[in-house]
This record gives structure tokens, sequence and C-alpha cells, in this order.
């Protein structure tokens, strides 16, 4: 139970030492400050101690006090008598739990019994639970059985907490019963969280409506409930050893809130070994290995086929006008560049050194590259830990780390640096150059990456392989990104993050400035963790994943070619300054089928004023349909849908459009895209920025129509309705992450 | 109520007959042809006749025993020692409802008396609801109060009925309660369902686990509830002005079924004036349509630029060696063909007059067509419904009708049968031949079929304009498609089906011997209807359509990207012989993205038995991963991916398999594409017949590698995971449908 603070007199504080005196029913208001942290850790210290690894019910009302969670009221009673003398105090009806250290399972210990409604009643529990109990464990240490008020009124909610291999400690929400378990409605937060964040969880499980009175019921109290969220998320985060908390049921009502039920688990408390840079740090060495002004090839070869033949073609076929210099015992010159026996007789300062070794031979070279102060390394060889060759990669770990080299990979394809004119990879050049950085955790990906963007002719700055993530990864990346003037737009592709509180204060820092979208492979792979809990059991790694990576204001994609189509479109794409979306269309089918997809992605169709509906009405076929989608209907010239596009751009009320275009002999492919693309061109010149994209339906030209629109700030897509929304729908959820919309 | 047949002495029957003595809770099994339809006719007309729109609890009980509905024991009560007695005979608690024609919301008037368990307060209760009553309604007749044992126990479902405006009655199922309501969990059938298809239902509801038992509760008699619905959409079915049944909740439990609310409205009873043609009807005119060996053009013409230009132009260079008969009375020669004055001059048997004249004047041209005995109309002129001019279009249906002439469109862009060479459009020609049939409601998603079709060379049995769907419809195609030995998939895009029974009962035909694609629009317009009852409400038009496609196993594709990319790749992929997926994938990264799409899609990674891992062992690297993803790495030659390949096609436990490419300089693109077309090809001639789906991540090489793959047989995508699995996912779901799978 928890009761105020000063427990006034005729309540008497709980625990084991008030037993025979029930404790009230509590709802006192706390600060974070005001927790009894020093009571929870004697009680956790005691469990420990004890070799235990949950808490029995006094020991819970401890907890619970000191973290102000209201409990029913309660007492511990040691007789029959005293049993029924307090749940005649208490009220009707009650519970009776056995309480002893031994027993963790008490329902299946026999030692719970529910529904009592008498004083005769309970005290035939009490004996019922103790006989029971003694039953099932022989020896067993029993303090008492607890009598509990039955808390039935209210709906029942889970709140809880455990402890995320990704993202340590986070906080649980969803609604209770046996309905919402099985369609397990939750919803997480890295713990702790700010009150705010504990009421967007209330929103945030699908069947939210259900907490805002229906079928007549009063609303529940949803600052206490947004309360009890927080101090639970408090009290996971101040104590890592608490690897569970399970509040399940708790009733909430327009009274309040009661937890009926507390279980609280003890673990190993892990601390993460990982070296923490400092983001000046990170910055000088990243920007070094984005940026170098010298470049040594390890491996460099004249023999057309090897890796560091690629490297070298790459790095002086694309154009890097820093120092190239080749590491090769066994040649003089590389592509008629002096070669090196060792990257110590490289003359001058090195940014990074690329490695085109077989995996065993790195080790050595990397001691040189430490002794020659080169801070990063990037290791293209594969044959460590994904071959489960651990120990070579450790070895590798531990070399960079004494002389303070950054390691990007092993098994990686290399990386790119289109603005500094840098291949360092023995993959196909790349050199348009643009906003879009893309890394990836695999080389298969890293190529689709590749392809993707030649055939779309994606401006891109920077695209980078992670392979192994031995040392760098994510967020160390992404805090170079961030303040990349040349970046606008950051999708990544990964399969775990390695420490996920770094990269969620790094996806932080990052998102009010660009978008970072990310594709989290092994979604649905959900690996089967033990869990002690309910809410161990709904935090599945990718639920945890899923909301998490919301609360940092990441774009979550759901496949890789989303990913790539976002990263495409959305440095194009100016913000929008509101939330009214107007289709214009050619063919009434694209528009019916645009406003499904705007539905789809959280859009929503402009409720279009009269006086504006008269405007447009004006341009169009009296048979055509105003409102929205506006329907300009199939055989307009040129000049209609330059009409409606110029009006929808200049019209302030109207803050995004999606044009649907339909091939005909009377305005072609080239002629719309055409047109459009200078109507924005206008707009823009007159300092309108709105996002505009396209839908084009016909024959082939119009894929020629959609590149040139695209080329000029126009997301647009030939026989698709879907993907111009859904990249629309992606800058939106980004702008809203960003605090950009209201 | 609903009592056994023949009511037992000491339990007599109930009714408004039964004053004052209960009727006990009834579970008896009944057969249709037992169902009492008479006695329902005859309450349905006395409140009809009454102007009544609702039933009174009397009237609603006569009708559940007629139909073996079970509901709790109870009784009419007259007097307050009438409701004691009852309620005691009974058994507490009760409910205390008023029984009046003249009051439908029973609780608003405050009709209504809940939780009764004492006699005293059954006596208090009866004169309250008695009192309410009369206050709500001064002169309303009372026939009594319901007096009727509450049930509690067992899970909360939902039975009931609706009209749909598109597909007539159908029946609901859903969980209750206040969640699954705010969710919506609800699944709807045509009505009557077969008890498979109840059962069906009980699987269809998200929360399905919850029937099965949960939190160790007992799962319910599932085939007492399928029962139930069996019985109501029977009820709904015989009754066509009987509009919406809704029977919420219903308490399903281990020991039965009890309807503890039934409400029951009345309605119009509309019925569809559409004529009615025999398959044998519809397949003659279809196939002269699709299979004409002449055509006559109305409005035909030597101007460019004109529409009855561009048809006429179109037929010819199209290489229709059929007859093509200008019809113009100005003209002597159209394209060097002899023109006539009017059709009716046009010699010998015409099977098609495909109309390139504006609007006002099809009338009279169609009348000469009817004259002329010609059975097929393609309006290709737009200006009729579509643009407000309903009665022009009225007109031109009567003249059909009178001539026996079938319509197509109006405001289409017209038809193509390329097994025909027969382009009748002014559209682009197009003459890749193949297996899929298009048809689309906007000529602007004609245009996006059209031009998809073209860049990615899919091959094509028909595209056909529906337009304004004046008569000729999907379901009439749909009856030519069947059969038509060219056709092996059909997709439809639709924003509304004139007759849904007629669809389904089509699509049915087709689908065990064809998948049919359906893209419905306006998917989440989701027309807001009026609705009496919860049944209603939650009977929105899209959950209607998505639940009753599928029952007729038609798949559905998400949006129009989709519609297209299952068109093109289900007639190439043979049809699965089971369940067993296999990825063989040279990136893991590509691998876990696979599996990813797999879950997505419903799917699932095979079981690799320890013999068939050991074999897929011996060919890839000892760091590779066997199971499934088989990770064959990256580094690896042609000849690991052709022999992984061969064993997944030959080995017989495995029935599909989905292939990642990794672009290498040691597998290019090209090498890997035509290394496996050529195992495929090679396997098919041994008889071995399994769909091969392929996702290609690489540079831009893998374009074309992927079409050369998709040429030979495998659904090959570049730079997604997402789309190989999406199409392989859409032919399973045939396969399913079409039970040609386990």
């Amino acid at each position: 139970m928890a009761s105020t603070d000063t427990p006034s007199a005729g309540t008497p504080s709980p625990g084991s030492s008030s037993s025979g005196t029930p404790s009230p029913d509590s709802h006192s208001p706390h600060t974070a400050s005001e927790f009894d942290r020093a009571s929870v850790q004697k009680v956790l210290d005691a469990a420990r101690a004890a070799g235990r690894t949950g808490l029995t019910a006094t020991e819970a009302e401890t907890v619970a006090e000191a973290y102000s969670i209201p409990t029913p009221a309660q007492g511990l009673a040691t007789s029959a008598e005293e049993a029924a003398a307090l749940a005649a105090r208490i009220g009707f009806p009650v519970v009776l739990k056995i309480v002893s250290p031994d027993i963790t399972h008490k329902t299946e210990a026999g030692g719970v019994v529910a529904g009592v409604t008498t004083e005769a009643a309970a005290r035939d529990a009490y004996a019922t639970v103790l006989a029971n109990a003694r039953a099932h464990q022989a020896g067993a240490l029993i303090e008492g059985v607890q009598v509990q008020r039955m808390a039935t009124e209210g709906q029942e909610v889970l709140v809880g907490a455990v402890t995320d291999p990704t993202f340590g400690k986070v906080v649980a929400f969803g609604l209770g019963g046996v309905l919402v378990e099985v369609l397990e409605d939750v919803t997480f937060r890295l713990a702790p969280v700010s009150p705010g964040e504990a009421r967007s969880m209330l929103d945030s499980v699908r069947a939210a409506k259900v907490l805002r009175g229906v079928r007549g019921a009063a609303p529940v109290d949803r600052e206490a409930l947004a309360g009890l969220v927080v101090r639970v998320s408090q009290l996971a985060a101040d104590f890592p050893e608490l690897t569970e908390v399970d509040l399940n049921p708790v009733f909430a009502s327009a009274d309040g809130v009661l937890a009926a039920d507390l279980r609280l688990l003890l673990g190993d408390e892990r601390r993460r070994e990982r070296p923490h840079f400092t983001d000046e740090e990170i910055l000088t060495s990243m920007r070094r290995l984005m940026e170098p002004r010298s470049v040594a090839v390890i491996g460099a070869s004249n023999e057309e086929g090897k890796i560091g033949h690629s490297v070298m073609r790459n790095l002086v076929d694309g154009g890097f006008t820093g120092g190239i210099h080749p590491v090769n015992p066994k040649a003089r010159r590389v592509l008629d560049r002096t070669a090196y026996a060792s990257v110590l007789d490289v003359p001058g300062e090195v940014d990074v050194a690329v490695f085109a070794i077989p995996a065993r031979l790195v080790p050595a070279a990397l001691e040189e590259v430490g002794r020659k102060g080169i801070p990063n390394a990037v290791l293209i060889p594969s044959g460590f830990a994904e071959t489960g060759e651990h120990a070579l990669q450790d070895r590798v770990v531990e070399v960079a780390r004494e002389h303070g080299v950054r390691l990007l990979g092993p098994n990686i394809y290399g990386y790119y640096s289109p603005w500094q004119n840098l291949c360092a990879t023995f993959c196909t050049p790349y050199d348009v150059r643009g906003g879009v950085a893309l890394t990836s955790q695999s080389g298969g990906i890293g190529m689709a990456v590749l392809g993707f963007a030649r055939t779309t002719n994606t401006g891109v700055s920077a695209i980078v392989g992670l392979g192994n993530k031995s040392d760098v990864d994510e967020d160390d990346l992404l805090t170079y990104f961030a303040q990349d003037p040349h970046t606008r737009c950051v999708a990544m592709h990964l399969e775990d993050l390695k420490d996920g509180r770094a990269f969620v204060r790094a996806a932080r820092a990052t998102v009010p400035e660009k978008p970072v979208i990310v594709l989290k492979a092994g979604r649905t792979a959900a690996g089967s963790r033990a869990a002690g809990s309910h809410t161990g059991a709904l935090a599945g790694n990718d639920a945890v994943y899923d909301d998490v990576l919301r609360q940092a204001g990441v774009i979550r994609a759901p496949g890789l070619n989303e990913m790539l189509e976002y990263a495409r479109a959305l440095p194009v794409l100016p913000t929008p300054q509101g939330d009214n979306v107007v289709v214009i269309t050619g063919a009434g089918g694209s528009g019916v089928l645009l406003s499904d997809a705007l539905v789809d992605n959280g859009l929503s169709l402009m409720e279009i004023p009269d006086d504006l509906d008269a405007a447009f009405r004006a341009f169009i076929p009296p048979f055509g349909a105003a409102g929205n989608p506006i329907d300009i209907t199939g055989g307009e010239p040129p000049s209609t849908y330059e009409a409606t596009i110029r009006l929808g751009l200049d019209d302030p009320r109207i803050h995004a459009l999606v044009l649907g275009y339909w091939h005909t002999l009377v305005t072609p492919p080239m002629v719309f895209a055409e047109l459009t693309a200078r109507v924005v061109a206008e707009a823009r010149a007159r300092g309108v920025h709105k996002p505009v994209v396209a839908s084009l339906a016909g024959d082939t030209e119009v894929e020629q129509a959609s590149a040139h629109l695209f080329a000029h700030g126009v997301a647009a897509y030939p026989y698709t309705t879907e993907k111009p929304v859904a990249v629309l729908g992606a800058k939106y959820r980004w702008a809203r992450a960003a605090g950009l919309l209201p």
C-alpha cells in the first residue's frame, strides 16, 4: 500500500510493522524529489541478500509507498481473528494473500482467496491460505496473511517497466483485461518519462478511446494515471537491479487509480562496457573520416579484381583531390602513385586508413596505423565476428582503443563522401551530390542503396557501410550528419543498435534539424525473451523498438523500398506549414485512390471554404467537382492544370498539394511536367514553399515526366497513387516530430 | 426467449400469452427446415401494420423462439406481485424491462431496471419501470413488464445482420464489451452462411484467441455459437424487410450461448431492378465483344486528333484482321476503307459498334445499331451521368434494352483484346499478348494500367474500360474471363459494384480456375450510414467489402501499384503445392528483410529438417548460415547460387523459393539471372513447378537482370525485399482461396 507520507492518527502507516491495522486507499500527489529511495534500496538489498528475485507483498507495499503508488487499503494479519477484524475495517469484498519470502507464486501455492465478503469467510480464508501454503512448502517462512480491499471499479490497465536489451529501462502502459492482453494493446517509452510523455502514452494505445469514457462511463482521471506512469518509470530508472515492475491490474476511474497487484523482480544489474566519447570527440574523428585531406590504402594493388585495386581506382577516378597513398610492401608504385612499404612511411598527416588486406593481417597493420596517429581505420575485410572469428575482432578493437583509432567495420563495402569526391569502396563509384546521407549495416543493402540512388539520380551526401560495427555506429554518424551542412536527411538500415540510448540521444538532437529515417530489420523475428511478468511478455523486441524510435522522432520505414523512396523525396519537399492538404486531379479515379492513401498516411483532406471553392470552380468545367479532391476532369488543357495548381500554391490556407495527372492528347505528360515545374518554381521565387507531390497515370511517357518533376522539386511517380502520398506522409511525420507543425 | 419446440409441462411456452410463467433458458438444436417462418411473418406484419419499425420484447421473443435463438429465462408480468413471483422462479439477478409497442428506446424512457436481486426489489422495480414509462409517454400502450434473468457468465459477443447497399443481407460476428466495440473487432459474411462459414467467422476476429479460452477460462461452445450465427443469418435472409438484427450482448460460454438482448428493425424491402441474364446469354454477347469478327466505328474520321480517327487508326495499325467498317455520313472513305453513312448500310454481320460521336447523338445512332442487330455498343463518349446528364444516359440504356444491345461504358477509353489484335480505343495501342485481363472503372487508372503493362512488358489478354457501367460491368466480364483460355489472372479496379451478389457469384465461379485481384477504391471514405444498431454502426461500407470480397476468394490489392504488380506476377508464378517457403540469400541483410516480409504476408519460413540442412551446408562456406534463411554469404561464385537453388527446387519438401541476390564481381547480376533462369527451366522440364521470386540488391545492372528473370518465370525485383514476397503472398492467398492448398 502507499499511504500519505505523514500517516494520520488512526490510520497508521502500513507494512509488516502495522500488523492488524489497515492502511487507507491513497492518492496523494508526489513529486520526484519526494521519493523515498532509501526505503526501496533497503527492501531490495534485503531481498538480494536472501537470494530472492521476487518481493513479498509487504515489501512491495513498502516500494509502492515510497513511490506514491496508490494501492487498495490493506493490512497484515497474523491470526484468523485479526484477518476478520481487518477485513471489517477495510470494507468488503477483500482478498487474502499469503505473505512469505519463500513463496513467489502465491496463486499456484493456493495462497490467494479472493471475493471474501463476510467476517466469517475471512476467518475461513485465513485458515485456507495458511494451510495451502504450508502444504505447498512445508518449511516456508510465513510472515502472515495480507488482507486487501478488492478493487473492482474502473477500467483495468497495466503499468509496468522492463529492462530492454537495447534501450535499458522502458516503461509500459496498456489496457488490461483479457481482450487487450490478447490484442497486445500496449505502448513503451524510455524510462523515466516526463508527464507529457506519460500523457502521450495514454493516447498511444489503440483502444485509447476507452479511457475517455465510452458507453456513458466517466473518463478516467488522466492526470492520476499519467502520474502513476511517471512514478513507475522513475522507480525503474532509479534501481537498475529492478529488472521488471508489473502493476497489473491497475483500476483507473474518474476518482483516480489503484494498483491492485504489484509484482517486482530483481535481476543482475548489468552495465554496458562501452567507451564513451563526447560529441566533440566524435565530431573531430568523424569530420576527419568524412572530410579527409589524406587517405592511405593498406593493401593497395595494381592487380585488377583485387579489392585493394578497386579501392585505389575508385579514389583516383572519383576525383578525390586530397592525398591518396597506396601502402604495399611489394610495389613501388600503384596506379601511378608512390607506394609505401608501411603506412609509417607515408609523409605527412593521414586522416583515414582504408584496409584492403586479409583479416588475419589487420591487427599488425592497425598497430602501425595507430603509431602513425591516423584517427580512422576503415576495415573492408570480412572474416571477423560475422564468420565466427570473434577473438580476431576483439584483438583489432583492442589495438584500436590502445591507439585511439576509430574503426569503421569490419566487413563493409567502404564508404562514399560525394561532396569530397571520395569513393573509398571496392564497389562502383557514385558522384551525384545531394542531401541524403545513407548508412547500411549490411553490404547487400548498401548495394541496393547505390543502385537505387543511381537509377533515380538521387543526390547523396554520404553512403556508409557499418558492417560488424566493432566501434563506429549509427549514433557516431548521426552526430556528424546532424551538423553536416550538406546533409538534409539521414536514412539508416540497421539490424540492431549497440547502444539504444546513445542512438536516441543522437536522433533527438538531429530530428529538429533534419529527418532521420530508419529501416529496422528483424522486425517480425521478435526473439522470444524469457519474461517473468506480463509487461515482460508484451515487450517483444520490436514493440519496444517501434515505440522508442517514434519517441525519438525517427521516421520508421516499413521496408527497404520505402526507406529509399523516403530518402529520395524528403530533401526535395519543403516542410509543410500546416495540415491542409488539397488534391487536384485530372482523373476522378486517381482522386479517390489518392484520398484513400491520405487517410492511410494519417493526413486529411482540407475542408475547402466557400470562397476558395468558388475560386477553383471558376477554372474547371461545370461538371467537374470542386470540393476536395478537386476533379478538373480528364479532357482539360494545360491552362486548367496551371490555373488550379497556381491557386493551390498561392492560397495561404492550403499547406500541401497532391496532384493526379491523367495522360491525354490535350495535355501530354511532358507538357504537364513542365508547366507544373514552372508554376512551382514561380511560387518559390515569390517565397511560397509548399510540398507538392504527384501521381502520373498514363503511357510510359509519364516516367520521363515524373523524373523531370522530381528534378524540379515535385515528388512525382508513375503508375502509383500510394507512393506520392506516402512520402508526403513521411514529411508530415517528421515535421510533427520536429515540432514544426501545430 | 426460445423454448424447446414442444414445451414441457410446468414450463409453458412464453410470449404475451404466457404472462406470469417463466420460460427456461433454451439451447435446443434446430435445423434450417424447422424454422417457424410463419410466426415471424405474423409478428413483422403486425408491427408494420401498426407503422412501427421496432419490435417489442415480446415480439422479439417470438422471433427468437421461431429461429431457436436461446435467450435467458423470462416472462411477462402485469403486476408488481407477478413480477416478484416470476423473478423468484427465474432466479436472481433479474432485469425488468417495459414492454410497449410505443416505446422504442426503453433505457431512455427509464423503462429498464437491471441488477434486481430480491423479490422486494422486483416489486419496486416494477413500479419504477411503469411510472417512468408513463412519465416518458403519457398515452403509451403498455403490455406489461418483462422479467428476465440477467446473463453475466461467459464472453460477451455480438451477432447481427444488416442490409448492405451493395451486397444485401450480411451477417456480422464480433466480440462484445466496451473494448472491442472501440476496436471494431467484427467480421461480415453474405447471409445466409453455412456452418463452415460461421465457424470461419469465429476465427476471423482479431481477438479470436479469447473464444478458445485465455487466463484459464474454458473455451466457448463453438458449435453453439456458430449455430447461432447460422440461424441469425438465415433469419435475416428469410425476411427482406428485417433490415437490422442485433443480438448484443450474446453471452458465450462452455455451456452454450444466450442472447441477452435482441433488437430487430423493420425497413423498406427494396428490390433491385436489374435485368438478369443467364451465363449463356452473357457469354454469347461477351464473346462477340472480346472476339469479334467485325467492328463498326460510328463517327470514324480522317481528321487527326479526333477520337473517331484514333480509334480507326488503332484498329487498323493494331492488325485486327476482321472487318473494320467506318461509319460517317460525310466521308466516302476513312483510312482507305469504305465509309458508310449509317451502320445500317454496313454489309454482313457486325459484332461491335464503337461510338466516337458526341453524347447527344448517341441515342439515334444506337437505335440504328439495334436495328442492325449488333449485340455490343462500346460507348467511348463522355457527357452522360458523370457530368450530370442522367436523363441522356437513361435514354441510351432504354434504347439498348429495347434492342437487346449490351452497352460498354459510356465515358471510357475503349478496350483492348490483344489475342485478337484488337485495339478499340483512342489511346495508344498495346500488343503484348499474355495472361492478364485488366479492367478499370476510371479512365485515368486505365492509362496507368497501359503504361505499367508497357514498361514491364506484361502479357495481357484484355484491358477494358468500364466507366459509368450503364450496363456491362465486372460480373459480365468475369463470366467471360473465367472461361477465356488466354486469361490466367483477372485484375479489376472498381469504385463500386452495381450488384455485389452477382459479382460474388461470378468471382466464386472464377477463383477455383484463376486468381481475381480487386483494387477497391474509396476504401477509407466509408460513407457514414445512418444505423439503428451496433451492427449497423460497425458495418462501414469498406468493412463489409473487405470481408465479403475475401469470402468470395478475391485477392484485394491495397493500392494501385500492388494491383498492377500482382497482375504482372501471378500468371508467371506456378501454384505452390504446400506451405514450406525457403529463403536462399547471398546477403544476410536481405535475408532478414525477406523474413520480415514473409511474416507480413502470412507466410512462414520452413523448419529445415536435419538432412536437408546438411545438404545445403555442403554447398556453402562453413561460416555461412544454413537453417532458413540459407545465407550462402556474399563472396560466393555462381556455382553456389546454382547448387543451392537446384537443391531447393528438387527437394519435394520445399514448396516455394525466395532468392536474395547480392551484386558482386564474382557473380554479376546477369550471370545470376541467367543461371537462375536456366536452373528453373531445367526443373520445369523435369516436371518441377514451384514459385520462385527474387530480390536483387545491387547497382543498376540488377534492373536488366530482374527483367530477364521475369521473362523466364521468376518474379524478380530490384531494390526491394518487399515486392517479391508480396506477390508470392498474393499467389498463396489465391491458392488457399481456390482450395489448392491444404
